[in-house]
């Protein structure tokens, strides 16, 4: 009898800000730690690839390469850089993963590239008018998916629905919450508080079959009161990075107390283990990447500072995204308009 | 030879979520700690205040009380609430400061409806389409004011440059910096990026004689990278709501650790005083109100729960605006349309 086919993930050598090592290094955990129940492929610099390879004594493991001549940056524009770099190790990985070569694509690289590329190689499901990608917050209990985080700035009634629809789906799935908790962000718990495009979308919400708990406000993403809080990509992203900020702005006041006699650098000295104990789950790279909702194929987008052990999560996810079956049930639940 | 005549602040006693016990002890304060250079007027209910004023035994202080039946809560339609209530202290407070009978008009209530009664009763500085108010975020060095922080939802570019130039002016004035920095929050430094408002906007402030730094990122409010970020007030609001929720998340993620073993309740013990240190800035009874900007006097809005020292910088605060030129300087800077 033969054994079921591996699963084949194409991942970007290339992308994140300290590629092709961690990208490498990261690979080759993830192929160990899970028995290799998958194949790596990747994409990028043969040589500098191989390299790494060597480096990590990875002879024995499944992977391949497919070489690309060319490296979208983090400081290239989205759009004009899959233009002109027909062959980075973004595009050709994509198209791999377009052409049914690979089941999944991950990229630690620059965002917007990876999300343009997925939408324009990989194109829409049927029913999406924006794909989307969200961040997971880590929250007081669980964590919080916020959708959209940056890939639609001005949103329509219409895609904050969608990001709803979708965000429910995904984690159903992968969460495995039979029906998870939706809310829609806004600046007051009222129905009728917020932008138009919100008041509209609350309409939809509230007709559809989600499991809509009405709006919520800000202050209610850190207690994760709903498993999905949906929003416009501008507010979202901004919320994104300014969390992001929030341990750097702790470490610069808990510094500037320190250096107020010696008692206080003491004190402080003491208050860093149960802070960075208690706070470890904001590592972003626990959860490795999100993925690019509403397009036909599994990306996984990663941070770009990710770790080795970033990089192995984001490639774990792909797995488990690719097993199941969220881009069929995105498109089902979106072939009947709710309203 | 006459002495100069006192500013009369008037003060809405009913407003917060402590009235009017905390507005009295915070008033008293206020009057004491300044050496009793301008008078306070009360409004709300007669009975109440003067059994505060007698707890206070505050009879040889400047004050008088203006009586007022009705009470706008916090849980009222901030418009529906000023037309049903006309003989709320708000209301009541509100007019005695149009008519000239008070210089400036503090509250702690409904934000919404002091907002509106600001713009209903006192009115439109000439060359401002929308009132404003923001919000002082604390950062690692200062603070930064953000503008708007919910009074407007859906701004279009012209109303953000307006929040710019007025932003500007309160900075200039109240914290005596020459030249304030003024940035525009997006989704990316670039001047492409960001909604349709927002690139429009980039391109008013960059055409404008603020010293305008360009678009900032969420990540760079806590640094405050700029004096002055503008945004919309959906956006605004929304960050300063998850800002305001992270010591509850900090203190929730603490005593799960502290849950964990004898030893890591010892170090979360330990760890409390420099971290509440630390973080003593992001006391907003610290800031005390903020100012509508925009409207045709001094009205300053204060926290719901402000603590009596809270009140008393509210007052302060009030008085240090009315001292100030802020509105004379908001219609001369709006007087000539930018482009």
């Amino acid at each position: 009898m033969e054994s079921p086919k591996k699963l084949r993930i194409a991942i970007d050598a290339m992308g994140g800000d300290y590629a092709p090592e961690r990208e490498i290094a990261g690979a080759v955990e993830a192929l160990r730690t899970s028995n290799e129940i998958f194949e790596i492929i990747f994409v990028g610099d043969e040589q500098a690839i191989h390299r790494q390879l060597l480096a990590q004594k990875a002879n024995d493991l499944p992977w391949k390469i497919v070489h690309a001549s060319q490296i979208i940056t983090m400081e290239d524009s989205p759009t004009a850089a899959l233009k002109q770099k027909k062959d980075s190790s973004l595009a050709v990985g994509m198209r791999l993963h377009h052409e049914g070569k690979a089941d999944a694509f991950v990229s630690a690289g620059n965002t917007g590239a990876v999300l343009s590329a997925a939408t324009l190689i990989l194109g829409r499901i049927k029913g999406v008018s924006r794909p989307t990608i969200g961040t997971f917050i880590p929250a007081e209990h669980g964590t919080c998916l916020l959708l959209d985080a940056g890939a639609n700035v001005d949103c329509r009634a219409q895609q904050l629905y969608e990001f709803a629809v979708m965000g429910s789906i995904y984690i159903q799935l992968l969460r495995k919450k039979e029906r998870p908790t939706i809310a829609l962000l806004s600046v007051g718990e009222e129905k009728s508080k917020g932008t138009e495009a919100v008041v509209e979308a609350h309409k939809l919400l509230s007709a559809s079959k989600l499991n809509f708990i009405g709006n919520v406000e800000g202050r209610d993403i850190l207690k994760a009161k709903a498993d999905v809080v949906v929003c416009d990509g501008f507010t979202g992203n901004s919320i994104l990075k300014f969390g992001e900020s929030v341990p750097g702005f702790l470490k610069s006041k808990l510094s500037q107390f320190a250096e107020q006699g010696f008692i206080n650098k003491i004190a402080v000295g003491l208050a860093l283990w149960p802070l960075k104990a208690s706070l470890s789950d904001m590592d972003p790279n626990k959860e490795g990447g999100v993925p690019v909702l509403g397009v036909k194929g599994v990306t996984i987008i990663g941070h770009g500072s990710s770790t080795a052990t970033g990089i192995k999560n984001m490639i774990l996810r792909a797995v488990e995204v690719a097993h199941t079956q969220v881009n069929r049930d995105i498109e089902a639940a979106l072939l009947i308009p709710v309203l």
